[in-house]
């Protein structure tokens, strides 16, 4: 990817179109069916749980009601609302910033973790840990204004493909998720996103995909200092962490954009347990929903001994806290939506 | 004001439902006269703006048409939702809680700035500056949970009055403003609060009274912690400061939690410049507003020289950057709501 590739978006928005077809035929599916507002999930105890709580907390006068204002639910977002396998998204999207940016860095070639990145090797990336994909981070996600950053973002979503399905990645989002987050919708629920992901990464297309708004995602998120760039009004990303909103980072994030406590929850990994703990700890009726990973055919099979998305403690505590777990080999009928091109 | 107040918080709901009657007359009002959704307002060039922007903004197919999810609007609070003279309400707010936790700080009474706060003595804490007013707040607005500082902020909110009014600080809101904030929702408009105080004793009472829900408030805060208490989930107020959301702060605050460029912004003092400058320097039509204290009778005036809500640079390039001034004194037929008791 080149500077040039800043005037892409354009191009990019039409392609994020096709993901946002699949949103516009599952809510077309939601109204049509209205039988059935979730036809991708299989009849089972998950589906009958989320359906119950949902239609208690719009029943006024049922033990369960939840009044319009205090409908809030919090989705994770990497192996909740899309794939997250065999690595995360945005650390292919960090890895191809690496290899677009090298040119102007011709010290990269022989500093890590650079090299490893340019290289494509994963082991030693990993065996730099958790400080290397910060160095990561920082060196290809700042200096650049919010907007151009989700330009960039756009534009590698709209010609990365998933190495395996082959897939856009924003193709590789969980059909049943996104007839939930209809589903919840049309009953008046506000759907926010809480992720460990970057922030500016996640609104860059969240609201096509997910028709989630920007004000509705939380994430990490590095700084940002206003400045006038020669007299232009500019926000400037800068290379300092700001906020990991992952584990018990979770709450806070929540606490700090929504300011209320949220009534429904949904994870699938040790990073989501918080959330769902202070999902579940506040009073009245609570969901909190845990999506277990044990689809290899179709999708990915993983939890306790996983690097990416691990998920030991909430399968161990989940079920006698009342949390729900969704098998996806079993709950779920359907994975991805149809392919669009 | 004893710990026990904590559990008084039903009660100061109550007591603030007085403000909220306020704001549901305006939304009423607004509804009725449909021919004129701002009574309070005197017919003028202000006035005329703010019209012209909302009906522009709303027409499909005009030149200042503005898409649903991008009317948003940001409004400072102090001084330009609520009265900030003779002081800030957060500091009245931050000397009485001082007063409240003194027994258990005896050492307060040989300190500065406790001292002064102890003593009334304005003129020393003015003298210790910014560092003596963080030391306050630090000491006074930590260690609770959101829940439980909310709580005190309301119990305060129900006795506390205003020196020169003997009103509730909460019954000091501008009327025109009230109209304002509601003529815009029944446009699809989101109403934001970007403000200098703090996020969470905004919260306590935004949505009563302004009708703008917890997500919507914007503002400095300290940072937080989630930890278990006893096994309870618990979040915590850290004596540390996390964010001020003023000056060029306000730009930085409405990139994080809204995530995209406001169309209209109302402000009152050089603290909101940059915002104005940020929302004003967006693509398309765009309404920039600054409230100008001149009516000593009904209100205060004051702007050039005041140690608070100072107004300069405001003035001098606000009208040459197409910034609309409001003058309290000609603009504004009312200032307050009527009182409630």
């Amino acid at each position: 990817m080149t500077p040039a590739s800043l005037l892409g978006a354009a191009s990019a928005r039409r392609r994020l179109c096709g993901a946002a077809l699949g949103l516009a035929l599952a809510r077309a599916g939601a109204v049509r069916a209205q039988a059935d507002p979730l036809p991708s999930w299989a009849e089972g105890p998950a589906k009958a749980r989320i359906v119950a709580f949902v239609r208690a907390a719009t029943t006024s006068g049922s033990g369960g009601f939840v009044p319009p204002a205090e409908r809030i639910a919090v989705f994770d977002n990497d192996g909740t609302l899309w794939a997250e396998q065999p690595a995360y998204v945005q650390f292919f999207f960090a890895i191809d910033r690496v290899r677009a940016l090298a040119p102007r860095h011709p010290e990269w070639q022989r500093t890590q973790p650079f090299r490893a990145a340019l290289e494509g090797d994963l082991a030693a990336l990993a065996a730099g840990g958790e400080q290397a994909l910060l160095q990561i981070v920082m060196a290809t996600h700042a200096g650049t204004t919010p907007q151009e950053f989700q330009e960039i973002v756009r534009d590698w979503l709209a010609t990365a493909r998933h190495p395996r399905f082959g897939r856009p990645f924003t193709e590789l989002v969980y059909q049943p998720m996104l007839e939930l987050l209809a589903y919840l919708r049309t009953h008046n629920f506000k759907t926010y996103i809480v992720s460990g992901g970057g922030i500016e990464f996640l609104r860059a297309w969240a609201e096509p995909v997910y028709g989630i708004p920007p004000e509705q995602v939380v994430g990490s998120s590095i700084k940002t200092r206003y400045e006038l760039r020669a007299g232009v009004p500019t926000i400037v990303r800068l290379p300092q962490i700001d906020f990991i909103d992952d584990g018990a980072g979770k709450p806070v994030g929540i606490e700090r954009h929504i300011g209320r406590r949220p009534v429904a929850a949904f994870g699938n990994s040790d990073g989501d347990f918080e959330m769902l703990e202070w999902v579940s700890a506040g009073a009245g009726p609570r969901l909190a929903v845990l999506v277990h990973h044990d689809d290899a055919v179709r999708e990915y099979a993983y939890d306790r001994h996983s690097s990416v998305g691990r998920l030991a403690r909430g399968l161990d505590e989940g079920p006698r806290r009342g949390w729900t777990i969704v098998g996806m080999k079993s709950d779920w009928r359907t994975i991805f939506p149809p392919a669009t091109r």
